[in-house]
């Protein structure tokens, strides 16, 4: 059976989350998974949990500081090594799932376009399973996944002025 | 700073494995975790992952098979255990995140009453961050909760006739 698109997305806390979940319960599994992280080169604390499972690979093509209101050319460069990379990876046999984290942020500020994000999941070897994350999923992603869900936030503490906390924010 | 409360509930997927990504996250900043799951006893393919984390704990409270319908004396008998263990463990200083997987799907099958699920949470050390997940939070929940984020299913391919898969569902 061919895999399936998936794209967690909207304005609450849990879809990168959901989507490291989801690796390590394909890696449990004994699927052979890779995580290629957009807009983001800082360290996360769950690097250091995913560096200790085999079968997890991860990478990032973004800089330490996250795009504030539009990307320049750094930005747009690292994610077109990223896109290239990932195509390699799609056109495979070395992975079973396939992570683009913060693949529709990208979109959002035009690291590549919605219409190239389409082309690099649809040429896939369509073994892969693919799960897209990030805010702002552009119409025509939705249209095209499989499975799309959306993280609402209903009620958030950093509302209340709480900042984020190493661990379990970042 | 106290630990907040969060709740992962509606109709989407990534609730569970958002619960799991946040354990791999908190683990890989030295944090340690404990997750209790009720109604569940089948050995979903993220355990063989999670195992290999040094601080990270797993306990199961739950039967092979979903409850159905309604809950019967064995399925409360081992929700009521994990009831008391979890009691002992949020009243402990061995953790820093507990996660209590289908603890809404506890209250909405009366294995515990939500007054009870609160006094649990309430009458914790403080310091603990506490993760519930499962469709169908109660009302009394979410009000409870510091954050709350519902799952939407906004497309699924269970609709198009396709079963859960391993790796992937379990």
């Amino acid at each position: 059976m061919d895999g399936m698109v998936h794209v967690y997305t909207g304005n609450g806390k849990g879809k990168t989350t959901s989507a490291i979940g989801l690796a390590v319960r394909a890696a449990g599994a004994g699927l052979n998974v890779y995580i290629g992280q957009f807009a983001k080169g800082r360290k996360y604390s769950e690097l250091n949990s995913l560096e200790r499972l085999d079968n997890i690979d991860i990478e990032q093509f973004g800089r330490k500081k996250f795009i504030k209101n539009s990307a320049d050319k750094l930005d747009i460069k690292k994610a077109e090594k990223g896109y290239e990379k990932i195509k390699n990876i799609l056109n495979s046999n070395s992975y079973d799932l396939v992570i683009l984290d913060e693949a529709n942020i990208a979109v959002y500020f035009d690291l590549f376009t919605v219409d190239q994000l389409i082309d690099l999941i649809e040429d896939r070897n369509k073994k892969i399973e693919v799960v897209l994350t990030g805010r702002m999923a552009d119409r025509k992603i939705i249209e095209y996944a499989d499975l799309v869900t959306e993280m609402k936030e209903i009620k958030h503490y950093y509302n209340d002025g709480i900042t984020a906390r190493k661990g379990i924010e970042n």
